[in-house]
């Protein structure tokens, strides 16, 4: 198996509720390259309902935003041709989030991410995310992602999980 | 105090993880009238963050869209003079979402939510939103609500809470 995308993040920034492995109330949410796109697939809990039997849009709209930030940083990597968790961090946030909800999403089955960044970009990327159940899209996000910028680094050493 | 936005729905359409009264894991947003606007608050955990010492961007976005398709119901219930807790329903599904991130999110204060329904509309609403911390606004949302379809009404034989 691959690692994740989410296992280069320096231990320090990899707390996300939704995409940080070491955050143990969240999602953390696993994003692979699978050929020139990045997946994840999510089980949503049986709480994760927006009306009976259909997922939380702002599940959604939550992984869309974490599996477009993951692959920014999946894209950059691989444009600068850098080593796996090494330092500086490329680890994007999220300047804007764009989702449209083209149809309910039953609640149950895994939601199925796929996502490509437009171009290599180091600082910036623009990603667009489809989320699908049962092979049919249920909602399309444009995500713009940034890299993290200094002041949300604060004054945190960064190292990495052993 | 008001009555939420919320207490209105149905019990079968308060179940939402963001806004559903109902769901006991959920967030249970309650948005309220004030003034011309819509307003809510929401204290987020300390493990909701993105990086440390900030509020999850997924969390952002969640709230948003739950605050905004509560404002698209207020709106719609006010102009068309409706009573409270009377059916058919009043409820809105997002069928689109755009959340621009403005500058990070302390994680600590509440979260504060205005928002605001372009016209009266009954069927389908654009919602503006703000989120702001300490009175500087962090993010800003686009919500287009829609009438929850019939195909995520199922069978369900609606009623209220006692």
């Amino acid at each position: 198996m691959d690692m994740a995308i989410q296992a280069d993040y320096p231990a320090e920034l990899n707390q996300c509720f939704g995409c940080g492995q070491l955050n143990p109330h969240g999602h953390r949410l696993k994003s692979y390259w699978r050929g020139d796109e990045v997946v994840a697939s999510f089980v949503p809990e049986p709480f994760h309902m927006a009306a009976p039997g259909f997922v939380y849009g702002g599940l959604i709209a939550s992984l869309i935003d974490c599996h477009g930030t993951g692959t920014a940083a999946a894209f950059a990597r691989r444009a600068t041709g850098r080593e796996r968790a090494s330092l500086p961090p490329i680890r994007f946030v999220t300047a804007s989030l764009k989702v449209d909800f083209l149809r309910p999403t039953p609640l149950g089955p895994p939601l199925e991410l796929r996502a490509r960044a437009r171009g290599p970009a180091k600082r910036r990327a623009i990603v667009d995310v489809e989320l699908s159940v049962n092979g049919v899209v249920r909602a399309r996000g444009e995500v713009v992602a940034v890299q993290l910028p200094r002041s949300m680094l604060g004054q945190a050493r960064l190292s990495f999980e052993p």
